[in-house]
């Protein structure tokens, strides 16, 4: 099967040789499954992002959500879009079979829905956030918000959104000010704005879910204080039909460099003291439920991050076999034709570079969804909560990394074509544009960095850090016996137990009272864990190449494998090894960025 | 002088603290000249950036340049951009006195072209073609071209453009298929299409003035074989008058990510047969004439790329300043107000690489200029070959250096913004889409890296890579006796033997042959050099800084001094350290990605 927004070998690769996932089949819940079903999800997503998803992100892009009367109206291409992914059952692709399900495992689930994103983030979107908000309501929801609620969302007739950020508060919820009081028939009145609401209005679906962060009368100061709602944009009577519109307005509509597709709005509550809005969860819990939501939303955003690079890897590939210009340095004749430019040093350079960066982003969200699959089905309660724990520390990381060096992945992608690359008759200008939001929305990066140093690094006594480390050295033992991997298992000992350093001398800054400057570099501590969880996924995906290799694989099979080798290599020894200075600065718990004074800018 | 572009205070600091112009007033050239009234251009350039670009450069952007019955319409606004730097003299602002020009010295020149940048370097590109274009015109014109062509040119009333590229060859001249013919009566008909062509087309001034590359008959292939022509939009009579129109057609608009304002074109030259050329130089000898172009255009782009990021840092500042939100890591109590997000130690950290990557990109490309005034007007020739030489080897460097890192500065305003540096509402998210063209167009960055090794490093036996690092090592040794910069100056001595290592291990591999290894990793030894450049150069400000804190300088001044160190601090400890591992690998001639097979990817 061939596509232009991903490869579906490698796809394949790092589920099934690297993850083991058909092992998984094995498990009780997903006993009905072989590889051959897993396999049609997998190219169901792969012809829906090709034929509709790609075709259309364009257009969604040019002609943007617009405001009219009041009312937000997107283009019928992403209408398309939006049907294509819900009639193919990706949103409950993971529920039971007899609740309309698929009961696909985690790791399936994240790789369909990561090729719909390489297809076109922004339409997905309005689907992860349906999913995400069904999800936490199949938790936390009682069984009437269940069936008014969350069945729609699950089929698609209703979209969902997620309420958190307000105008002057962004990524302090504590402070938000929105504001639910009783009505004294069990329902609420809320009341505040709402900023930065992906899909706050749209034209696409009956009904919208708004899930909503609110304080009740009364609440404590700060995050422990907050509630959380369901707010109707129109009401739903007890039967389930549509009853009159809910008291919800669109203030405004947030125009963006990219996602475009998907509409971004202000959303105002209760202008006329008339909007309803249910408890969800018990008072003062709300953070907690939406919590729930956010950190499957977080890997979300990884895997978008990834698969934007990814896509543009796709076509920057493709690009550099067709185009022919100049020649290799070596051999400048100018009366022989010009050569392909994959063949210029440089370009292959910069596509070694996106390569290895953009599979291992894959590598690093794939590896969150199989401990997922872990964490609720494997048959040990011991290997349950460890993929838990790696879940964990790993979460902060998948959120940031992806959209951290994707991004530049995606900006080698507009090298490599030249000005045309600068263009929009190419989509690689489109797909920086869509990536570069990554690294703000669902906590900004250094949001990420800071949970990962200050919290999931020092969670339980550092068991999570520990856990980590531990599955990195037995991949390093595994390595260093062989010929192929030696060199690396050896750097990627030296970086963990570099990293390890680091991680001791900032808990003993933190222990001395320091906590100011032990935070300071987090968003380095981020990309140099990152890059270490990275490279040793890389170092996974080596070992299983070289050992198909030297099982002999046929010519093509064994292209795709020495590819493989050589983008570990890259990133271990361009990638990997720059990190070796960032780590250095952690473990001196360096202070230059803390002690700068706010006035000396 | 306030600006929201630039600080006024670092752009003096630099020209005359650290590089000395006003001394330059004792040169004869510049003997009317004193510091009044090169503080007076600087003040108009500043001016004109706030009061007229800054605002029109959100409705270029917006409006960009359309193509009507063959024409293309550019904002009014645009055309007020484009008046307000013609009226103020700056397109002849090197001229001499007596043909119209202020002889102004280049550092201050290109410190108010800079100026002028970061108001809105797209509708500034319109006059720096056309400076560029009659610099060109006043070396190799003939007395008719300079009347017909030039005079107006540096007066604004005709604009001028480049045209080098074609739709199949991009960077590789040589292979260009634009073909001149002798018309008999000592013009020529030039027939062909060209790419990219900025200002190719528009309705701003009376007439455009193309400077076309094209083949004679019987030219020889490759670069030798090209030569350069002047075509005029509308014929010019021998009175000056304008004529009919000349067979020159916009063939279409290419449509950017950003540089929106200056309109970019496809050319098409003698569709009719009677698209009338004339000869520029000597035939065969248009490479040569349009090189003294493309140095003066390189170091333009260089500056352009620095001040797209300095005025995002501008933006970046203020905001962190202005915006509340969340509280210190270490005084996390909810009841207190939320704190200028400039306090957290993250924005700091962003700020702090911004003004370090930003104030030094513009160091560089000031000292570039400074070498130009030493190069004309030194009193030893000695001095002015020394000048041509340093000049040399830091002209790629120049170009590149500040694409590729200000455009992480750019990206690092977009974060500090959250998601509002995401929505076109504020204009960093434009700079970031304006700043990506930097790296790709007048010779792509990675054209400029093989410049730099394969060709710069090498002059005259390593001629100018030698004056680069005595001058280096004159200024570590000036810092190792300052308590204050000696730990700057054994890093920077550390680093400069590296480099110079790996240029001789880079030499030798070459010497035997290898020369697609040695040229494979030649982008990394721009980026590494740069740093090094770079970080001399935040040594150089360093020492002006701390010799006037040492002096006693008043508050608001030691504020500044102060800043200076600090990022000066930062940019050796984390940026310079951080190319440590790219020199090793250049060092030990890594072929990772020379060997890498084109058909693995």
């Amino acid at each position: 099967m061939e596509s232009a927004v991903v490869n579906p070998r490698d796809l394949r690769f790092q589920i099934f040789d690297v993850l083991g996932a058909e092992a998984l089949c094995a498990r009780a819940r997903y006993r009905d499954h072989d590889r051959e079903s897993l396999d049609a999800a997998l190219d169901l997503a792969i012809q829906i992002a090709d034929e509709v998803l790609w075709p259309n992100a364009p257009i969604g892009d040019r002609d943007e959500p617009r405001l009219e009367n009041g009312r937000v109206r997107v283009p019928t291409a992403i209408h398309e879009s939006v049907a294509a992914i819900t009639d193919a059952g990706f949103v409950a692709a993971a529920l039971d079979y007899d609740r309309g399900g698929m009961q696909l495992p985690a790791v399936l689930l994240q790789a369909c829905l990561g090729v719909l994103k390489a297809g076109d983030t922004a339409a997905a979107g309005y689907l992860m956030l349906t999913k995400a908000a069904a999800n936490l309501l199949d938790v936390h929801g009682t069984d009437e918000q269940k069936r008014l609620y969350m069945e729609p969302l699950y089929a698609g007739r209703y979209l969902g959104t997620m309420c958190l950020s307000e105008p002057d508060v962004g990524s302090s919820l504590g402070d938000i000010r929105c504001r639910a009081v009783s009505a004294g028939d069990g329902t609420y009145r809320l009341s505040g704005s709402k900023m930065w609401i992906s899909g706050g209005d749209q034209d696409i679906s009956e009904n919208i879910v708004h899930l909503v962060l609110a304080k009740l009368p009364d609440a404590p100061p700060g995050v422990r204080g907050i509630s959380l709602f369901i707010v109707p944009k129109i009401r739903v009577n007890a039967d389930g039909t549509l009853g009159a519109a809910n008291d919800v307005a669109v203030a405004g509509l947030n125009h963006k460099m990219g996602y475009r597709a998907i509409s971004n709005c202000l959303l105002s509550f209760g202008e006329n003291d008339a909007c309803e809005a249910h408890l969800v969860g018990a008072p003062q819990e709300g953070l907690a439920c939406m919590f729930h939501m956010m950190n499957e939303a977080r890997i979300g955003v990884g895997i978008s991050g990834a698969m934007i690079g990814y896509a543009g890897y796709m076509q920057a590939v493709r690009y550099a076999r067709e185009r022919r210009q100049g020649r290799p340095v070596d051999d400048r004749d100018p009366t022989r034709p010009p050569v392909p430019i994959v063949r210029h040093a440089d370009v292959k350079r910069m596509l070694l570079k996106q390569k290895a960066i953009v599979e291992g982003a894959l590598a690093l969200c794939l590896t969150c969804a199989r401990y997922l699959d872990d964490m609720t089905t494997a048959a040990v309660e011991g290997e349950r909560r460890r993929a838990a724990l790696l879940l964990d520390i790993l979460t902060p990381i998948a959120k940031a990394w992806p959209a951290e060096f994707c991004q530049e992945a995606n900006s080698l992608a507009i090298q490599v074509h030249g000005g045309y690359g600068y263009t929009r008759d190419f989509p690689v200008e489109r797909l920086y544009r869509d990536n570069r939001l990554n690294a703000i929305h669902e906590g900004t990066n250094g949001i990420q960095a800071i949970d990962l140093l200050g919290r999931k690094a020092r969670l339980q006594d550092g068991a999570a850090f520990k856990a980590l480390t531990e599955e990195i050295r037995a991949d390093i033992a595994t390595a260093r016996d062989l010929p192929a991997l030696a060199e690396h298992g050896d750097a990627l000992a030296a970086a963990t137990s570099e990293i390890e350093g680091a991680t001791t001398a900032i808990g003993t800054a933190r222990a001395e009272g320091r906590i100011g400057d032990s935070l300071a570099n987090a968003s380095l501590y981020l990309n140099a864990l990152g890059h270490i969880v990275v490279a040793w996924l890389w170092l996974r995906q080596a070992h299983a190449a070289d050992a198909a290799l030297r099982q002999g694989a046929a010519a093509d099979d064994a292209a795709f494998y020495r590819g493989k080798l050589a983008a570990c290599r890259y990133f271990f020894r361009y990638e990997l090894a720059g990190m070796r200075p960032a780590i250095a600065l952690l473990a001196r718990v360096d202070t230059t960025c803390a002690e700068m004074d706010a006035d000396l800018f």
